[in-house]
């Protein structure tokens, strides 16, 4: 049998213990192409560089493995892998990750880490997003490898439907401490943010963001509830933003 | 009855058009306060400022009327408005754009327009993003301003739905061509790239990314269909990317 062919990428940079650590994995699967961002790109979003020029520079952080620093962002990473890179070779499967710091729930949105997995699906690749739920980059790893290893089994051999992108978040906790992996919906958290404002030597105002995290879910089939259950959380994700419930809306109450 | 308090913001830039534009069209409904990007913030999807300072300056661009430039992206401008500038007051309605360039069907995805919009949505305000599918930074306005006052009107007296966010286009064509307003679900469209390679004096690799849209989509009642035939196009988005499809498929199909 043929082994696959895995693009590996992140948001936290190329250097990161997270990509290290899953390219590591990956490479027990099937064939690794690493491309990811040449520094940190968290919070990035699904931003693309438009108006700017790329750089490309191949790495030799990962020996006999072909991996590439890439300027842009998550995204402008699998797009450069696929269309340019990879561009006559066909993709078995997209991970990203392993992301230092929790992408479950809204975070999903500004997570430059499943920017990448979204981008993978939106080009017809089955893709996933790791993180973990500690934002320390020297966080412990060892314990993901296991339910990592039994992810990619599945997307492998059981397959991820077509324009969905998979949002795994894995707990900081010990190994024997995971209760399981669960399949869950996106909770209904969001983050509120205060403004810590303060002055720079030259006398001028700034500021830093910071975020508050406000879960207004109760229930229990969501990822939240999953992780603070000790269980890793997959959550189906998809890019079709329509909402049938605001088209019914609009289309009874709004006259024009 | 009080007038109601409408912020402005966009990813084009505090001194663009198009904001201007909106500004001018705002100012008839309500009291405005503009919070808007310092620079060019195009393709920066749900991008927000993590790990970094933000700069908040007063500016006189719009008169009478409060506004601010901000260091930071279009969502950074949400959060920055509705929780310290305007944090002991509720807003009504944020409006976004008017964005110079189309953000259509999976462009809702890249936009920073956009994502100020969703942004809005998640916390809980109702919010409008509007964009000319015209890139020209000195395109033609005029003719928006009467579907942008009938999409307003409608928001404001009719409502939008909770954790909702409006993304509007505008075909670039003379008022007499616009046949109306279509309320429409996300077509299913993609940007496919080729990369341009280059050298720069110094004899390095960089390379330029350039979008190909590629529609996939047979439908009339998507917003590229709307657009192409002289629509303007109303798209009700959420932020809840949970798969339906994607959870029943996994829970069948997958193995732990």
């Amino acid at each position: 049998m043929k082994k696959p062919l895995i693009l590996v990428t992140n948001d936290d940079g190329i250097d990161s213990k997270g990509i290290r650590f899953l390219v590591s994995i990956m490479s027990e699967f099937g064939e690794v192409v690493v491309v990811a961002p040449d520094s940190p790109q968290s919070g990035m979003g699904h931003a693309i560089t438009v108006g700017d020029k790329l750089r490309l520079v191949k790495s030799d952080l990962f020996g006999d493995i072909e991996s590439y620093k890439c300027s842009g962002t998550p995204a402008d990473c699998v797009k450069i892998a696929k269309h340019h890179i990879l561009k006559n070779r066909n993709i078995d499967l997209i991970t990203s990750g392993i992301n230092h710091g929790s992408n479950s729930s809204i975070s999903v949105l500004y997570s430059g880490t499943m920017s990448a997995a979204i981008e993978g699906a939106i080009e017809n690749t089955p893709s996933i997003g790791f993180s973990l739920c500690d934002f320390d980059p020297n966080a412990y790893l060892k314990h993901t490898k296991e339910h990592i290893k039994k992810i990619v089994n599945n997307a492998l051999n059981n397959g991820i439907p077509d324009s969905i992108a998979l949002n795994v978040n894995i707990p900081a906790v010990s190994s024997e401490d995971i209760k399981g992996i669960k399949i869950c919906r996106q909770a209904n958290a969001i983050w509120e943010e205060t403004f810590d404002k303060r002055h720079d030597p030259y006398g001028r105002e700034y500021y830093w963001m910071v975020g508050n995290f406000v879960n207004h879910d109760k229930g229990k089939d969501n990822d939240e509830w999953a992780i603070k259950n000790n269980y890793v959380s997959i959550v189906p994700c998809k890019f079709d933003l329509s909402s049938k419930r605001g088209l019914l809306f609009l289309n009874e109450k709004w006259k024009f």
